[in-house]
This record gives structure tokens, sequence and C-alpha cells, in this order.
């Protein structure tokens, strides 16, 4: 937990019930003690934040738990959503507390590779149309946009990765350094620095991040590296 | 210091000698006692990581310490670019400590903007040309992103951003919500929902970060919303 901000402890602390993803609160034991704790499974998350909202409607102090950052990809838009379809006054407040995301927890482990403009596209297309997926695929690519690749692969979504590379390829070159890094930050993180043109070979999952570089992102040593642009201002 | 991880806390307290940007040191001062502390003004990057550099080959272990991620849009890049130009063989570790950038804080201040696929753009056309970032606008609004301006104004720069919403006006609609921050987590933190037809008229500084909403998001109450798309697939 050494990526656990004080502000996020602090919430927990103050809180009087604690709602997350068994996974997740396996990991924080000691700031459970003495709280009503209510964990459950994958998939669970529009029951997660119902309960949430029905607690705090209730007016109990409640921490629905996420991992990364509640607000990027993550279950912060699931509770507003879900409180705004009630169609009900707001009786209690909602705070969000910022996280480490897996891009931010990613793009240390690479080296430095979002130091200039960046797209975050999910490749699930379980909510989202497929076309607007490859639109901003494309975009993105010929935008020369680092790209940061959320969802990359599932069991069941294989082909996403492969169509996005394809996109991608066709305004960047194979040799476009590409990281995948699977469970950022956890006991069983792995960190694999390839490129483009080999990228599918690397073990892709539903844990892993693809961050694929600019024009300008070189590999150095075992480093991901997109240049500012630094060098053609100073002396470096 | 709310937002700082133990990860970050740890890597502090691990080192012989702490360098950065004065006014970050300021918010530290426990961690920098028995420490050799290098503190500088703003706008001695190149020079604040060449010290770092020298140190860390002299066999220190070196902090360089960063606002927000030093992994977006900060000072990890700058150490390699400078550590890579050098064309000495790396003799010492480098690692780079996640950390919750601006856009992350930002995201959490607004409600859930950062729900869906965005784009981070910096304005700054200090060390990228003008053409380059508005190629990257203009794909990010035409592809329907979530766009966080960074560096969107400063005393010398303030047509920048008159210009990126013209760009992102012809591809969305003027009742579109944006939302400003400015220092977030800071003391002097400030928050403004407004629109994209509006938003010039809001406090748009050097500190600030704007977050321009997609076809979909929604304000409601003080709140900013990018809906994932739950409520096409689950009743809520």
């Amino acid at each position: 937990m050494s990526h656990l901000t004080p502000a996020a402890r602090d919430a927990i602390e103050a809180s009087d019930v604690v709602i997350g993803y068994r996974t997740y609160l396996d990991l924080i034991p000691e700031l459970l003690e003495g709280r009503e704790v209510i964990s459950s499974q994958m998939m669970k998350e529009v029951d997660r934040s119902r309960q949430a909202l029905d607690l705090a409607a209730a007016g109990r102090t409640v921490s629905l738990v996420s991992g990364g950052d509640p607000g990027i990809y993550a279950m912060a838009g699931l509770v507003f959503e879900m409180a705004r379809e009630s169609g009900e006054d707001l009786s209690f407040d909602i705070k969000v507390i910022p996280g480490i995301a897996a891009l931010n927890a990613c793009a240390a482990r690479l080296g430095a590779p979002l130091m200039h403009d960046f797209a975050a596209i999910s490749l699930s297309d379980l909510l989202t149309p497929w076309e607007v997926i490859e639109r901003r695929l494309e975009a993105a690519a010929m935008a020369d946009f680092v790209i940061v690749l959320y969802n990359p692969r599932s069991k069941k979504r294989t082909e996403q990765i492969v169509r996005a590379r394809e996109i991608i390829m066709a305004h960047r070159s194979p040799e476009t350094p590409v990281g995948i890094v699977t469970a950022a930050t956890r006991e069983n993180e792995e960190i694999t620095l390839t490129s483009l043109g080999e990228m599918l070979s690397g073990e892709i999952g539903m844990q892993s991040c693809v961050v694929i570089g600019n024009s300008n992102t070189v590999r150095w040593h075992d480093f991901m590296v997109t240049p500012r642009g630094y060098r053609d201002k100073y002396t470096l």
C-alpha cells in the first residue's frame, strides 16, 4: 500500500462503512478494524455503488474503495451516474479522493513515456461502440499522441488489440517503443519493453496497460522516454 | 502533503541529497532534516537535473522532487534526456515514483470527468511547435475525447487558449461542460464550473488545468460527470 495517499487513508478512517471489491480491501486490513465492511466480488460495481448511495442517504459516512484512481475509468463516475439517475435531491456530500491511476504507475515503471501529449483509450467495447474506439485510435495515432491503452485484452476480447495495433501502425514506425505493464505496483507486476512491430508477442491481459510511444519516443537502457524538446532549446 | 504517497516519502528518507524547486521543498520540512538540500527557483530545471545526475554519478543517493507526478509533463523526462545526452554508460539506477498529477487532482475536484477516453494536451509552445498542438487539439476534438489542457495560459501566452477553444467549438456544443481548477490541492485552490461557450470569462492562469467534457459530459449539481454508458447496459 505504498501508493495509498494519506488523504485516502484519512477518508477511510473517517468512515462508518467501507465498501469495495474484496481483492482491494484485503490490502488494507488495518483500516477496516472497527468499521462495517461490505466486500464483494468482481463485476458487482452497480450493486456496490447502490449500497454506498443508500447508506449515505441513510446518514452513514461511507468509503467506496477503488483500485488505482477512482476518477479514471473507475468507480467515481458510476456513483455520480446512479445518484443522478435516482432523480432525488442530493442530501449528502460526495467527495472523490484522487489516487495513483494505472497510467501514472505504468509510466513510472517504464521511465518517462508521458512527457508529451497523450491519449488514454480503453479497448473495452462492452459499454462503448467499437466504431467510436476505432475513431479515437485513428485520431490519436494520426496526431502523434503517446497512446495509453486500458483494457487491452481479456479472455473473450482478443481481437481489439490486434486491430488497434494495425490502426496505429498505419501512422507510426514498427520500431516505435511500446511498454506493457501488467499489475503495476502489485506483487505480480511485470514490465515488458518491446516495439509496435513486436508487441503482440508480449503477454497482454486484463491487468495490463499498454503504452505506445509517439514518433519521438526512444528506448534507452531499460527505459522508454518521450523527449519534451529541451534538447532543441538548451545545451544539455 | 495529504497526497504525498508513502513510496515518495520513503524515497526521500532513503536519500542523502534532496533537490527541488523551493516552493515544493517548503511543503516537506520534516523530510529534509539531516539531509543535504539543494533548492532553486523556477525555470532552473536543467540545472537541477544536471546536479542530480552529477551527484548520483558520484555515488550519492539523490531525490529530485517534482510537484504532481514527475512522469506527466514533469522532471522525469528531462533527467532521462540529459542522462542519455551525456553518452556515458549509466553507472547508477534511476527510479521514478509516481504521484498525483494535476489531471488526477483536478478530475477529483470536478467530480468524474475522466470516466471515458481523454487526451492531455499542453498549450505551451515554448518547446513544441504550435502547428503540432493545433493538430492534436483538432484530432482530440473531432474524435470526442474529453480534453485536459495543461499550461493553458501565462502572462505572455494569452492567445493559445482562445485558439484552442475555437478549434474545439467547431466540433462541440457551446453548452459542453468545462471545469477550470487552479492550484489543485494547494491552499489557494479554486474550482470553476463553466461551459465551452463561457470558459474564457473564467480565471485561467499558469497553475490552472482546464477540463473540457466530451459530447456526453453533463453538469450535475456542482459536479462535472462523463457517463461511462452503464445506463444503457444496466437498470440503475
